[in-house]
């Protein structure tokens, strides 16, 4: 890369890094950013944005779900659409979707200043990504994305009771229509989805890497496991006449972590967590009757994660008969893999490496918008070092010196995504 | 055995149950026995006892804890001594403790006809044995043996606020003078402690005997064990990155089972019990950066229950530091294990086989009055077979087949030790 190159790609990221820190003044408290969806701070950071495009001669238009677009046009139709979401949990941090849009405002600014564009840039603000107020998260990507059931959102209310139905209509935004924006995605000729974001998790902390290249986001398997034994007097019922709901439990959890590792490779790991662990009676004196258990099982390779959900069924069922205890699954919640176009990849994982001089490569754990917009356009996503892993909290943060690079990283892909796009 | 004197031990045993439906019509109500120690129905029981023997020439005289005492002299001061308790635990059954006081009764009805007896026999109908009131169980017979402290006791009141030290005194005992039962029990110049009590565990119904030899009373390791890892997010944090308190947990708690089995012989089951299991935060998304476990382990030999505890801890270190995480142990409660006497456990065996055909042996897994006299005296307990195990409820129960032959198998060993402490 040309020292030339690689100055304006700084002066970029430290905009990018001003623009950051304006907004979070703008909309934070002590107890950290409160651009929830729909809300006024949310509409104030959504105006302070406008602000920031008119000097382009921009001004975001919004799509029938509230999503916010500024089209930068160019020669060509095609379009590179990049995305990010203006909205915070409540007290949340000053990266956690904020960042994604500043960098898409700085690569309109930067290609603004040409004369020629050979392909179309696009700013996506999507609409209440965090689900934080009405429970139903990456609200405005599913219904670009078509996937949005209006009917299950239909009765949600916030705590105090509000219906999500009239936030929307208060914003603009008709429950009956939204799904529009689907037909107004379809309309965009898009060759390229791209998406930058904190990390969320202590991965590229651990390795000291600025930047990370995102494999596509984790398909989710979540069920409840229950053990049915019967429960029994710690003194008087010799081991081998107890039927133990906890002990087949617990060896279920461990041969669980020994399915994720022997599925891991170094370029996708997969993970399993239990995380509810429930027995009964739970004193110290029974042996417990009933436990159950939260298996958490996540993979971007969606035949992987059918093997890893079997593979579980199966122990669970070896270690119940084991123990002389029943076992039944119920599922939570199942979401399907979301890999990214391994072109967008490589040319991510150039970015970063001339940028870094490495390119770690992750999956998320977390999802995305971006994950919505797989189905439909080639979507690469890069993540910044995560400080602690920490985010959803005012303590989120990103070192400015990573900060910086991981920045760089994701204007220098944009423009090889834009050069690409451009020659098809 | 003869046939006559199994004939005379057949109907000695149906007396005793007619007895114990007697006392149990008249001190229950639908929903099981209410002998609540120092209360009227208890009351009520001493007093229907007081009547029984009364016919032969007896009556109960009360030690300085309550214990009450029925002394049938022989020819020596040598004293066998037959105990069990008339207390009960509310809404209880009809054999726990009462089982005891009436078989001891019978033998004192069967050595009241012999025109001379070699031997003094005693009857004991321990005080509060349950504790279910105040929460001091063995409150009247490890005063007479001298382990009582009085301090730990002074404040002790039940769920209406009545203090203990009330309670007592309106049964005659003085709390400041309740230990003079330790000098009154030792000027008994007792050989022998024979207590018949429900197994109160599913030994015996598993294996279809009557009655069982009882070994010893079980020594207790109880600890509270903490492992103190890292909670994380289950989507952005890898299976290597973890330091999941669970899992170390989970495996500790496997490998105490195995400490168990390998130090149990067919001789002397031990046992080990994880009854309480909590995490933190216990949210489906989340890494347990907390866990905690009960670990209760029993048996009846000490360098084995030692062994077992040093080798759980051993595991929980070595567990804790392949998890990354820390662990603590804190201990909970502790008690000896209380072996019997071997002489008598011979004699047991004896009774029972030619009873019964076999004799199983099994430790107790629950404490009895049985367990403060070891240190004293000579001491077995025979257990009879307890329907599902069940005790401490209305459905406690023992069918009267099995009922009239571990009657009868107690009173043969009555007479066996009587025999053999009358030749020294």
């Amino acid at each position: 890369m040309h020292d030339e190159i690689a100055d304006s790609l700084r002066r970029s990221a430290r905009h990018v890094i001003e623009d950051l820190r304006e907004l979070a003044a703008l909309t934070s408290t002590p107890e950290g950013a409160q651009r929830v969806a729909w809300g006024p701070v949310w509409k104030r950071a959504r105006t302070w944005l406008q602000d920031k495009v008119s000097p382009l001669g921009l001004s975001p238009e919004p799509d029938a779900a509230g999503n916010n677009w500024v089209t930068l046009p160019g020669e060509a139709t095609r379009t590179v659409i990049i995305g990010g979401h203006l909205d915070s949990v409540p007290n949340g941090g000053w990266l956690d979707g904020t960042l994604g849009v500043l960098v898409a405002l700085e690569a309109l600014r930067r290609y603004a200043q040409e004369p020629k564009r050979p392909v179309t840039l696009r700013l996506v603000d999507w609409a209440d990504e965090e689900g934080a107020r009405f429970g139903r998260s990456l609200l405005g990507s599913s219904a670009a994305a078509g996937r949005l059931k209006v009917d299950e959102i239909r009765e949600l209310r916030d705590a105090e009771g509000t219906r999500l139905e009239e936030a929307l209509r208060d914003s603009g935004v008709m429950l009956g229509t939204m799904l529009n924006a689907r037909q107004q995605l379809a309309a965009i000729d898009a060759k390229a989805y791209l998406e930058m974001h904190i990390e969320q998790g202590p991965v590229l902390e651990s390795m000291n890497r600025s930047a990370g290249v995102v494999l596509g986001t984790f398909g989710l398997e979540r069920n409840m496991v229950r053990f049915v034994g019967q429960a029994a007097h710690s003194g008087s019922t010799p081991i081998a006449m107890r039927r133990d709901a906890f002990l087949a439990a617990a060896a279920t959890a461990l041969e669980c972590r020994e399915i994720a590792r022997r599925h891991s490779t170094p370029d996708a790991g997969v993970v399993c967590t239990v995380g509810v662990v429930k027995v009964e009676p739970g004193i110290v004196t029974a042996v417990p009757g009933v436990a159950e258990i939260s298996i958490d099982q996540r993979a971007l390779d969606p035949t992987i994660l059918a093997a890893m959900y079997r593979e579980a069924q199966e122990a669970s069922r070896r270690f119940a008969a084991d123990n002389g205890v029943s076992v039944e699954w119920k599922p939570l919640f199942r979401i399907e893999p979301r890999p990214f176009d391994p072109h967008l990849i490589a040319l991510c994982e150039e970015a970063v490496r001339e940028v870094t001089g490495d390119a770690p490569r992750l999956p998320s754990g977390p999802l995305h918008d971006a994950a919505e917009m797989v189905p439909h356009m080639p979507v690469v996503m890069l993540f910044a070092y995560s400080a602690r892993g920490l985010s959803h909290c005012k303590e989120e943060d990103t070192p400015d010196d990573h900060l910086e690079k991981a920045i760089s990283a994701f204007l220098l892909l944009v423009d090889k995504t834009v050069a690409s796009v451009a020659t098809g």
